[in-house]
């Protein structure tokens, strides 16, 4: 499908999309970056790629598919510098949590002849480095795409193929939707669970004991979630911030309500509100997402 | 062990300890009463009792141990109306998620001679109802012991050798310092869970099906707390008012420190918080609790 395909970046989700490219022998010859000499040697010594380096034009060069797997707020800086590398007619691609950020910026640093295919595999685990990828991460999962207005047909179809064979649902969206959607369904439930470990972490050590004791009562689960990877998350608020901001403004409206409702003791309208959150759980059910 | 348990409301967990008892051959009798005919009709049918009523005062009669299954909201009517059907020498205890209400407010209707062994097993899962239970569901999980100051030692071995048999881990604690760890790591992600899914309900409804569509990244897990019983959570956020409005109220400072950093683009404060989350997991993960 591909002849090379460069990967930049081989944490996680870059050493996954490695292991799935081999497994489905998508391209002739893997190449991945990395500015982190350990990971150059794992992802060698893990057999996962035909070349690693820590040169990003050398890995570049000659490839018919780049795909950025940094965290987003890397991203203006490393297309900066391997734009003026890359081959006529290749494909940029990326797996970053916020799309418009890469259509607004990324595309103008790219030469006309690149064509430039935003994707963002919904897929991940709270777990981080090339060690931990594996080729069956995104089978299921949705991928969205977010093409530019004018973007080559042919090259977002390419994109959607690989992604397929990958085992992934591929859905094509605008990336401003992108963001206010995943915004909702991802961002701002991570926000919350590191939030609420952070409050457990402010506790005197002897509750905080018990907390983690105690922590399969419900705790635990947002423990998972906060577990995910500090830098990715660090970008994507920084670089989702309206849609961020706007959807925390509302769940605060929210949780606001229902702290007020139990200070006076109204539980006619607690029990509505946990009555109708119940619907939504049938729906993820239903939608086989559960 | 026992000669006649009595459980009062056959739901999840009083349907479970029903299965657990008769698995471990723990009691020669277990009766329940149930309000809901329906409940008790499908108690019967599904063989997990010896006698299903939805008289109060006929299961009551003649057991050496009762158990409150029922919402935490329920106790005290409860035991005003059985009380005084309580055997000589019975135990009284129940499962509910808050203790200090039981100390307080049950215990003084109880006869001198009825032992009062609040007890709050750490499990469940977010469906309800008789059929939903299961004898498993108690192992390797705690149950926590709040016994009033004074309570007759005996009792509470018997209650804390029930809870062992049944698969759990015994913890013994005041019933007010409970509440509070539980309002921590139960009450609170409950409370926010829900929130978060109901800000998902005011949404329009096209985003709302995308929200389903792509719950998998992260609001999933919310929905999954979010489906757990409307009464039983109406009930614990009203009788533990203090404890999950003061941890509330941290909460929300918190997530306004976050807030604030994401607005003016604090990344390295946001690094920070995501950074010291991973110790609190890594904590649960030795514990054992992930």
């Amino acid at each position: 499908m591909f002849e090379r395909v460069a990967l930049i970046g081989i944490g996680l989700i870059g050493s996954s999309l490695a292991r799935g490219i081999r497994k489905h022998a998508l391209a002739r010859r893997i190449v991945c970056v990395d500015r982190d000499p350990d990971h150059v040697a794992i992802a060698l010594e893990l057999g996962i790629v035909d070349e690693a380096t820590t040169e990003l034009a050398a890995a570049v060069r000659g490839a018919d598919l780049v795909v950025l797997c940094t965290p987003v707020g890397t991203f203006v800086g490393l297309a900066a510098l391997f734009a003026s590398h890359c081959a006529s007619g290749a494909i940029v691609s990326d797996v970053g949590s916020v799309k418009e950020l890469v259509v607004r910026e990324v595309r103008p640093l790219l030469p006309a002849n690149v064509h430039l295919v935003p994707a963002h595999p919904v897929a991940g685990t709270e777990h981080s480095g090339p060690a931990a990828g594996f080729a069956e991460l995104f089978e299921g999962r949705w991928c969205i795409l977010t093409p530019p207005a004018g973007c080559d047909e042919t090259a977002v179809a390419r994109v959607a193929a690989l992604w397929r064979q990958l085992g992934s649902m591929v859905e094509v969206m605008d990336a401003a939707h992108h963001d206010r959607v995943l915004a909702i369904t991802s961002h701002l439930p991570h926000l919350i669970a590191y939030s609420i470990v952070d409050t457990a972490v402010g506790l005197e050590q002897s509750t905080q004991s018990e907390v983690i004791k105690f922590s399969a009562s419900g705790f635990r689960d947002f423990t998972r979630i906060a577990a995910s990877d500090p830098v990715m998350w660090r970008d994507i608020f920084l670089n989702n911030r309206e849609a961020v901001l706007d959807i925390l403004q509302r769940f605060t409206e929210d949780l606001t309500a229902l702290q007020r409702a139990i200070r006076h003791g109204e539980g006619d309208r607690l029990q509505d509100v946990f009555t109708r959150t119940r619907a939504i759980r049938r729906s993820v059910i239903d939608a086989k997402q559960a």
